[in-house]
């Protein structure tokens, strides 16, 4: 089994590391991080690169493909190279899944269209124009179509679709061995358990009416 | 503010990443990868490389210096020269943390010496082989230096640094930019609530007595 995790230039780390993280534990896998091209690409940040370790055209059958979201994903919800190989790979993949923004991606190559997704609360309306339905849950499964909610929320769909694919004697044991036994010191993790100021401020500075 | 997050061969991505990726909200913070050398740097499986953009040498005085595990850190806790960098950057740090089996590098490094501290919950025992005193909590904080237990613990890590250098209005924006919400879909995140034949048969794949 093959799992392909894109990259690109603006990713976020840990979009592309939760579902890595969980995902290579499954028996008999192979995981490769792809790129357009072999070779550094950094995040948005720009203090973090990953290495491309295979290119698009080195990977065209992966069982299951991984895309990850950024902070501005506006270039590459228009690379057309990138959205041809998404709907390519996806007409063999067993599940075509994302991160975070990874889905307004998705949605760009056309592969959304008609299904429930989520994506990073700021963005959940954005998913509207790319003919998606926007859900709030944290992990949306719609047929084959697997999307996941800002950021941290890959480690939960990498754990989810573990269980899927191996069972939940695997994914436990996943669980286990990355020590997931989650204990955040505060409760602000969602818009709607987070104060409203600081929703408020991080919707102004996306840009959007509070 | 600089953040120094260490790489070597067989680090675990999630130990770097979880950190790395609520740190570098931190007002101000420079978060730089370092390594021995620059360039990539391949993970305990192998199928990922993280690009250190910083030697050793090009970083002596980080404020936060953090050190990830990996599935085996043998050879790093006799690396020399691994160590000595710990030894002299810790003279002048504000935090001194570990992800995971990282803490068993710090404690190579003669850095937690009657000290609490936790690791993996595989390799706890091996704390007092360096002096330190084993917790079962998460996040364990002993004057300036902070350990965390095994992989995703980096994350509620480095979040709950986040709110005792910013405060707390800081770490839970942090959190909500992250949308830490955390819904693993199992509850066998650590020893104390996995099944007792998983905690058995990662013992012995890891050589313990069960």
């Amino acid at each position: 089994m093959q799992i392909a995790v894109v990259l690109f230039e603006g990713f976020t780390s840990l979009d592309v590391v939760g579902p890595y993280e969980t995902l290579q534990h499954l028996p008999g896998a192979e995981t490769v991080l792809v790129s357009a091209a072999r070779g550094p690409v950094r995040n948005d940040s720009g203090s973090l690169a990953l290495v491309a370790d295979r290119t698009f055209e080195e990977v065209t059958t992966p069982d299951i493909v991984v895309v990850p979201g950024g902070a501005e994903v506006g270039p590459q919800t228009e690379d057309a190279v990138l959205l041809e190989w998404l709907r390519s790979v996806d007409r063999g993949t067993t599940w075509t899944t994302s991160v975070c923004t990874g889905s307004l991606i998705l949605g760009a190559a056309g592969l959304l269209t008609g299904r429930r997704a989520t994506t990073h609360w700021l963005e959940r309306e954005r998913l509207r124009a790319v003919g998606a339905e926007p859900s709030a849950e944290r992990v949306v499964f719609d047929g084959k179509y697997v999307t996941a909610a800002g950021v941290s929320a890959g480690i939960d769909m990498g754990l989810t679709l573990v269980g899927k694919i191996a069972g939940d004697r695997a994914a436990r044991s996943v669980q286990l061995v990355l020590e997931y036994d989650p204990q955040p010191p505060y409760d602000a993790g969602s818009p709607e358990k987070a104060p409203a100021d600081l929703v408020a401020e991080w919707r102004a500075r996306a840009g959007q009416q509070v």
